[in-house]
């Protein structure tokens, strides 16, 4: 095995892979990166229980320069902090012996142990099945809307992730912990497949935002147990949650009785006034009262303190007047995902769920569970 | 109590304060800041088991207003984090009744409980004694050159911080752990002391270095067994480490075999591919080959893989062939404290301290021990 290529770029591929490796793997050689250098491609292949990452870095770009095929399995750890230390543009990397790879530059020189490939589990990618194709950006920006509301350790195990699905020909991406929900409506482009639904784990998603670019678009194909993201050249598979996500459709309320227009920057600032930091980093329970032309926000954290401010800068369509109670840093966590200069708070009573949303992003909605005061 | 004041001003004495409070402290009254108004200032103040700051804030700016004067104590975790979520660029502060402080913006309140001040220990800060005035910027760089070399969990106790003394007149900043010394001579400003000896704990002087502004300068006074830091409007007071600091300038050697001129950013990116990483973040061993025009670098880490290079870059003084090894780390915690575009590597043989230094900048010695190779 023998082969050049540009420092940077193969940096970013070993980086994509080494992500997702688990140090304390039972599997030894699964603490390793499979190097597959064919006659016109390098491959690079990790994995952990969940997730598996193929990423190929192709001839005629990336200054690839095959001069012999092979394979071994690399310690992608120690590979990146050399690369990272080197200051050459291309590297050449050459398997000397059966454990031993040569790293070089012009100059520097280094020789690294490597495991023993043959021991690597045979990994199946899997890129055929009902798939849909979204833009990389919108997709990127969707996860980190939506993935607010879950809890990653969730005992509902379907819900310790979000939900892909389908509905009149749109593309839908939900979070829930069960007392608030993220919902996010995607266009699909190109053809709309008859069927698609599926839930991805948490940690998933976190490499999947970080996998994402900020160009092109992504496929995801649904193939049994199994979900695919084939991003540019990179393919990440995922296992899914296994389970019937509820029908969150059923709790999106329709009807309110007012909705208070505000600027989301300062209701912001409002909340987080009122979020007073406790001692155990607890949630806060913000009360908020309309009357009339002002809001007055309330909150109290036993043995520190309390807090009031009364806020005009709204405007009002319907009832004028409502008194209800939320934790302050589920509100704050789906204010903050609004990129909209203003937002819609909507209210039907204290004890029915806040709808947030946004007339300048109608494909974004945010729904909060009331507290009950005492 | 009464008294309002520039918010901006008020976060960054409090944070001074904050900064070394212990918040596991067995004193409770210790995890509070005592605010004092006078009738012309505020003043606050805060202290663990080896260092006290009182910090001041003056009548005639800051916005300051006193309406009336009082003492409280507030724990100041919380007051930090609720001035930093208002948005007001002044704050009244106003003791109600004796458990309460009330913190208010133009539109916004906060209620805050408060600790009893009455419980708080009397501090004295000495300002008077021997002592020293210099420049806060060239405190500063020397403290953070020289710390380097700072075990702070030296067992030698005297070690385990910075020796501060006088010689011919200049300021001596002298760090050392046993295997390194790192050295910095320093201007003194106004009159020179008859005498000036003492031993700063590692963990004041990384909240010294946090206290010192880019302008102005810095009186250091030495009473008994406390070393007090008067810094613009802080006093910043500190144990010392008990001990007589062994004689580093038996160690210096001055003359040598061969001087070796590189550049400081070529020769630290030389040292740092050498720096291979290894499992348990040990050191590695640098092994420096000099033989005619060319240095050969090594490095071996077992289990992971080896390093060689070769560099011509340099000038030469003296005998053309040295065989030395060195920690790596020590080698380039050195090479960072240099601001200097080029430095000195001077040597004697394989057994005796290599020094580093440069003519741009005379007042500072890094000097380490070699290791013997196998």
């Amino acid at each position: 095995m023998f082969f050049s290529v540009n420092r940077l770029i193969f940096i970013e591929e070993i980086n994509k892979c080494n992500r997702i490796i688990d140090p304390k793997t039972p599997t030894p050689s699964l603490a390793g990166i499979l190097l597959e250098v064919e006659a016109d491609k390098v491959s690079l292949i990790s994995s952990n229980t969940s997730m598996s990452i193929k990423t190929t870095i192709d001839m005629g770009s990336n200054d690839l320069l095959i001069k012999q095929t092979g394979t071994i399995l690399i310690r992608g750890k120690y590979f990146l902090e050399i690369l990272r230390r080197m200051d050459d543009e291309i590297i050449n990397i050459s398997s000397v012996e059966d454990n031993l790879v040569m790293l070089s530059g012009e100059k520097s020189e280094f020789s690294l142990n490597i495991l023993n490939y043959t021991d690597y589990p045979s990994l199946a990618f899997r890129e055929k099945g009902d798939n849909v194709n979204v833009n990389n950006i919108e997709l990127k920006k969707s996860l980190n809307q939506t993935i607010i509301s879950v809890n990653e350790w969730n005992q509902k195990i379907v819900l310790a992730g979000l939900n892909f699905s389908l509905d009149n020909s749109m593309f839908y991406i939900t979070g829930t912990d069960g007392f608030r929900v993220s919902r996010k409506r995607t266009q699909i482009l190109g053809d709309v497949p008859e069927k698609f639904e599926t839930n991805i784990p948490h940690k998933s998603i976190l490499e999947i935002i970080k996998l994402l670019p900020e160009k092109g678009e992504c496929k995801i194909v649904s193939v049994d147990s199994h979900v695919t993201f084939i991003i540019n050249n990179t393919i990440f598979q995922t296992i899914i949650l296994e389970g019937q996500f509820p029908n969150v459709n059923a709790v999106f309320p329709t009807d309110f009785n007012t909705t208070l227009y505000v600027e989301n920057k300062k209701f912001f600032k409002l909340i987080s006034r009122a979020d007073i930091p406790s001692e155990d980093n607890a949630s806060t329970v913000v009360n908020l009262i309309l009357n009339d032309d002002s809001i007055f926000i309330k909150s109290n954290i036993h043995q520190i303190g309390s807090f009031e401010e009364v806020f005009k800068e709204f405007e009002i369509k319907g009832l004028d007047e409502q008194n209800i109670c939320f934790n302050s840093k589920y509100l704050i966590d789906s204010l903050r995902t609004f990129e909209t200069k203003n937002i819609e708070i909507n209210l039907i009573d204290s004890k029915k769920p806040i709808v947030i949303s946004s007339s300048e992003d109608v494909n974004l909605s945010q729904i909060i569970l009331p507290m009950f005061s005492n």
